[in-house]
């Protein structure tokens, strides 16, 4: 039974919700509660437990069970709650999936297991072993970068027929959104699902249905209103949202050399707004004082600049 | 206290063992008191469980549990036993520790944690917090194709500044191999251990310590053999050695077309030996019949030509 | 001095014209003439000579120079006329720039030596040292699948500083063509030239300047419509001419699997069309007939579907 | 005709030449003259114009010209002058074969043309035009860093069947080169030519028949001794010299951070030794002032270590 908040397709904003920790690597359940209203708030449509920004591989299970439960909980049916269970553990994937089914998530995300590379062949294989367990309806998750898989569209169209009711591409690659667009347009039902926060707006006005933007962990608002602007085909306000988002991105998401760097930032960004802190699971790790103070700036001048704006608020 | 066993710097062929399981993908016991029996009689010097041949990352908590319980049993410190705990979840990682310490095993095996791409600096952060926590005596472990990070010398300067008692090499660049034994020719207790195992008895020559050679699951004595000759230098028998590896990669390795394939030949092997059969966890699977019967025709010449020679047996 | 027809900032359609051969591998001289006319016709605001499409590299001097001698005496100044400069020979370059520019061209095109892998630093060394030497005004070209080196925002910065009047990128990376346009929006001389031509609306609408499109050499009043409905904001018209893009990339872009297939594909269309052969100068080389007999297929339904559509006319 | 010089299977050390370089980019016929008796002295068993080492593509045809006709002059048959003719103009490679061989080369050196990313199909189609034109032996060339291409073993064996006399291997890829030592073992007239210098010894010790140093530039008699020591398996021999090898390779060949610091650091070599000067043709330019003083110290510490050494005259 598709639970009852859920239509198809899946539509909207959906942050990748960062994970809060406590010092101590354990689960900031204050900051949770702070983050998911802030998010609710701001109007977003779903959150998207255990994906990259969520540092899922990196949590033990019972920290990502923890997770679940309680987010699950603070929620309490008002949005959408997704929950990736991608793990390099057939079992534990499915076991992550009847946990998130239990607490009342609503759908799972799915991508390849990550530590071996394997062919779009084995991709399938391992999807139909898998689809038949899945309690909960379910997204691919394409994101080449973590996986050493692009998914294809071949292998995407698969995965529609097996079940899947939606793909969120994070491959960051624009000419396979716009396949993945093209192939499933006469497909209502199928959500194609921006990863690159970027592309929303271009998503949203060639055919695609939202994004899992990992900056509407910050501003939600901000993608909230991009979305509707670009649903409304609102160009003027399309275009002065996506330049809030660039600056943004030459900015905020740009400090420090890690290949995680927007993760930091974010997390940082949080911490700065009194949300919640920004410790990370190794491997990764919260920006230095330096790179914290750097973002300090970008925030407050963003912030400043956007107060100086009328007739749109953020 | 370093285990009894194990002498610095660890040296000879340590196969990465694969695991066997049942058709139900429970562990095979049998065939892995089978498979110990037959690597201690080819003359190993050592086992590594879980590694990337093990299937380590798709295998879940409570079968890598059982399977080091098993095999440190069987062995019975007849060999040295290397267990792989790396794991994208920290808190994991340093539980297998433990629980492979407990078990008795001689040493572990650590490679960077497998979900994030992460930099040289993060990579060393992450030894930073994990080493201190860690029972036994540790080798780091390269392996880019899996990892996404190819540990540069400068960081495994840093993880022998940190503990480590050496580095298994699986990137197959053998300019950084070369780099790695140039680097530490001056430190006799740290050991270079080849992962490619083609460069084995180049390693050796060179000043290398030992290979982690997949193939010495299926032809123990080739590899013991080679690393022998390769100790004693005598260059034809070398030369007549790698003719016959250079063979099976030609041959056996060479069938099917998943970047894993060399490990799916491997099991097949395996179980055309009766040793055990060729299940493999999810996402990996059983080489299919054509080429099965393949790898058995293969088999069939390079056992049949073996028994043509004479004056060296294999 | 700018030539006359030249207005900065560089815009709308201006196709990389496949360069038309014999048999023989000479100039089509024949085919030139009715290509430009074609181009012409289709209502396009230049063309672009030597470029990738019109596989440049791969002909000897004598022949480029005979190009751009003849196409600039045909097209005699009614739209502009671009020339890919780039050689690995420094002199070289200098040298097909100066005749160009003696041949009545309006501007060069410069691509980094395509050799040697290179960083930014050094290719910004070379453009220091090449542009004080250009006679014409030039856009910078970037193709990284072809130079290896994939120019950053930064460097572009540098060449702008330098007298490039634009980029034409063709790295297929919306979110480096989308910073590029945010980095000059506030310098309206400055071309960004999208070199994906699916990338075409989304160029225009978020505020750049026009499309090397290599679909433009067959279907040249698609790309210009689609221009004109970008440039008018036509959403409605957008889609559906968008669609038939993607049509023709999920089509006739896609037979045969060589790396360069689009550009073997664009030629066969032309000689289907009867506007000139689809000889290639090695290491290309045309469809064989099973694919050209494809694309025929896919070109006929295309027709046929155009022809059936009203109100809009390609 | 085989020129009489040259004997099958090519054997020995043959440095890929740099091209000596007078400020104003135009040859220096006294470097060069210098440069080459400077080779010979040093024992090599022949020159290699025009390759990655000497900037062939870099260089205008003129200048090619003027190398090869100089060079050959110079060398007057004393040893074996091979000439890269690869350029991405089929014509120009024709042209530059034929005069090679008119101005008394005895080879030539043939790598795919390097501006577009081709197939192993396309590449074997490409050999299959160009080599019915060739009026000499020739070499294939493998150098994907370059030419973006990395020449399979089967693309190998066809070239063999097309005449090829053998293959220089610059992939820096030690299982393609033992893979391709495998497969011709038995083509006792088929070159295996090493084109990372690091791997010379292993390359002979295994069946391999020389290489191509860009390092014997500046240390011929070190490269030669080398090959020498591994002919006769000297294997103490062979680990003296090839720890003065990786000594070069962590000091002299480290210095900088372009991809190309190695051809820099053997023309600043060169010019410390007052052989030739140190200009080079763009995209690549001379170490700076600092990184010059850097490897000065590095070689004079090189140089004073060999006097102290004793038993082996380098």
């Amino acid at each position: 039974m598709t639970p009852k908040l859920m239509k198809l397709p899946l539509k909207g904003i959906i942050p990748p919700m960062i994970t809060p920790l406590l010092e101590n690597k354990e689960l900031d359940s204050k900051g949770l509660k702070l983050l998911i209203e802030h998010l609710i708030e701001g109007g977003v449509h779903g959150i998207f437990l255990l994906g990259t920004n969520g540092e899922g591989p990196s949590l033990d299970y019972r920290l990502r069970r923890q997770l679940i439960k309680e987010a699950c909980k603070i929620v309490n049916h008002r949005i959408l709650v997704l929950v990736g269970i991608t793990d390099t553990s057939f079992n534990a994937t499915v076991e992550m999936a009847n946990y998130a089914k239990e607490m009342g998530a609503d759908a799972l995300v799915v991508a390849p297991p990550y530590y071996f590379p394997v062919t779009q062949h084995e991709t399938i294989d391992y999807l139909k072993a898998l689809i038949p367990t899945l309690p909960l309806p379910f997204l691919l998750y394409n994101i080449p970068s973590c996986t050493k898989v692009n998914l294809s569209v071949e292998t995407v169209k698969k995965g529609k027929e097996m079940g899947a009711i939606g793909i969120k591409d994070s491959s960051g690659d624009m000419s396979l959104l716009y396949a993945l667009i093209d192939e499933f347009k006469d497909t209502p039902d199928f959500s194609i699902i921006a990863g690159a926060e970027l592309f929303l707006s271009d998503t949203i006005l060639n055919g695609g249905h939202g994004a899992v933007a990992g900056g509407a962990n910050c501003f939600p608002k901000l993608f909230v209103d991009l979305y509707e602007a670009s649903l409304s085909r609102d160009l003027n306000k399309i275009a002065f949202l996506r330049d809030q988002l660039l600056k943004i991105h030459k900015t905020i998401y740009n400090v420090g050399d890690s290949p995680t760097k927007s993760i930091q930032a974010i997390k940082c960004v949080l911490s700065l707004k009194g949300i919640c802190q920004d410790y990370m699971a190794l491997p990764l790790s919260p920006l230095n004082t330096t790179h914290r103070n750097e973002i300090k700036g970008y925030l407050e001048e963003f912030e400043y600049s956007k107060k100086q704006r009328t007739g749109l608020k953020l």
